[in-house]
């Protein structure tokens, strides 16, 4: 099997510096923990003062929860079927949900407890949200949802995933003071409800400044980072705290090809386009126990259920002989995460995740 | 979370099927058992006469061993730190392994079993194995093993994975009839050793008939087959085993798109291509507890990490609320199996799987 290396001295610096960043803009930190999906490393943040987490599913949040977690944002439109996990989450956790059409409302008349809201708002990506410019649904959702004592709606929640789209820093910028600008206009229009905004990717967190009109940011893959945030320009490479290490096992003269053993269900099939090549990893050069990145102008460039290839791997070919092993910066580290289910310290300590 | 619903009545029949093409072309079944990767799916081979096996780790391997499982072949480039699980493996399964390369010769000196071993083959299509025409590196493989007196040549194995990407039937026939004709020649090659011939990937062992020069076929795929075969006329709708349930939990009026829970943790982000769209499933009319397909014209275009997204869902979106279930059919059920590690049945029985 390949292993998923954690470099924790570089997690714990990606930690502090979005923890710094939050606090110097007066933003309070909510982190999106669905990156690592660990309990060990949850608690990490805890001496940066978090005390306030993000999940994708209310299997994260009961986890998390578990882990001694008392305040989670299930940051998902509500699944109609899950008020179950939500009474019983509720229980002991303040838990918030968000909501973005007044149907799901139907599902709430059973609430067992006291629940804080967001509505979700689409600045414009076309995933999921109420667009930011649709006061009326709003003021629906908003009179729909006062008439369910037990809900509590307390502000807006944004996701600009188009920031993973642009290449541009005045692109970034402008899609970032488009979703904020929005957001504030909100704040300002809906001003009797007190309402906080809820915001923040990545790409958006690391790299921007001004975070006029948000109170709170929930960043998730900047704890570890990856070949995608590299080339988004979110961080630098010798920021990406984890990589694959993967054994050579097969090499071929003819076409400069490596093969190890690391595949789609190690490294998932998350890919990006460098030039003509469809990519789902980097290789990266060993120092010492660490890495360096980046180390090596090779890709993994194929992927199938177990087998990577890294093909034209060109110098690198040279030097690498069977049964060696590589180390490969994954293109989505949640992803790979997902998948590989645990993780090894520089010092060789295994830490579980939920789906161990 | 979404489920992964598994008709046990289609998949029987995929079997039976492909059991009784392989007798009638007088060929041995050895099926790859990484789409499934359940020991309960397995024992279901048993009444079809199936006796080995083929795997893609050595995790897998033991997994199946420990079923019950006694002729397994692990259908990798045999990783060179695998010799311990190797070696335990061989005591009490007869276990083959496939090699490429000489240099992982030098890693199987402390081999403590008789162990078969298949040459890997490529026909051309550029993963692993010694190219077909190249006669003098195979003659230097078989050479340095024969050093090794616990490791005996049984043949070769060879998957012509370019019919993954051939579209047109001609093509594909061209494909198989190359591979399949470069396995005849290399049985005549080097009929001093009597080799058999492995071969089979799921589109060329489901569409072709001229099986010449093989004597073992290796699918795996066609347990359950997907959108890609379906796609790839590997099978017919009504085929596919496999479908994901998942709830709707956002509708956008504005863009005719639904939102489900289910994302590239549930289905994989492996993709194809439909037109100018990247496709990640097909949404499948339900009919009584079953479904047939094709049966909705409307993909799963948007995948992240727990979102799914239908858009330009048309007429399926007029029709479907918040809170309704969807049946979606993956694009490759091997990682979508993967990453669910259990089925249910329709009839409500959960199977789990190595990874449950």
């Amino acid at each position: 099997m390949p292993t998923l290396l954690l470099d924790k001295d570089k997690c714990l610096m990606n930690i502090e510096k979005m923890a710094r960043k939050a606090t110097s803009n007066q933003l309070s930190f909510r982190p999106h923990f669905k990156t690592h999906q660990s309990a060990e490393i949850g608690s990490w943040f805890r001496e940066f003062g978090v005390s306030k987490i993000t999940v994708s599913s209310f299997r994260m949040a009961r986890y998390f929860a578990d882990a001694g977690w008392k305040d989670i944002l299930v940051a998902f439109p509500f699944n109609p079927h899950r008020l179950q996990e939500l009474n019983e989450l509720s229980i002991n956790t303040k838990t918030s949900i968000l909501l973005d059409n007044p149907d799901t409302l139907a599902f709430l008349g059973g609430l067992a407890h006291q629940v804080d809201f967001y509505i979700d708002i689409d600045p414009g990506y076309g995933r999921t949200g109420i667009h930011s410019g649709d006061r009326e649904g709003i003021e629906l959702l908003l009179a729909a949802s006062g008439k369910n004592p037990r809900l509590n709606f307390k502000g807006f929640y944004c996701h600009a995933g188009k920031s993973y789209k642009a290449i541009a820093n005045s692109e970034k910028e402008q899609i970032h003071l488009h979703a904020t600008g929005e957001l504030q206009k909100l704040k300002e229009a809906f001003a009797v409800y007190n309402p906080m905004n809820l915001y923040g990717d990545t790409p958006n967190c690391s790299t921007q400044d001004d975070f006029t009109g948000i109170d709170e940011i929930t960043p998730g893959n900047f704890v570890f980072y990856d070949l995608t945030q590299v080339l988004l320009g979110s961080c630098c490479p010798k920021q990406v705290a984890v990589a694959m290490a993967c054994t050579v096992t097969g090499r071929y003269p003819d076409r400069k090809q490596l093969l190890v053993h690391g595949g789609g269900v190690h490294f998932s099939k998350e890919s990006v386009m460098l030039g003509d090549n469809v990519v789902y990893g980097q290789v990266v050069r060993q120092n010492e126990k660490r890495w360096s990145c980046p180390g090596v102008n090779t890709f993994l460039t194929g992927l199938s259920q177990e087998h990577g290839l890294l093909e034209n791997a060109g110098e690198l070919f040279e030097r690498t002989r069977i049964g060696d092993q590589l180390l490969i910066i994954p293109v989505h580290s949640c992803m790979t995460a997902n998948l590989m289910r645990e993780f090894r310290t520089l010092e060789g300590n295994v830490i579980p995740t939920m789906n161990s």
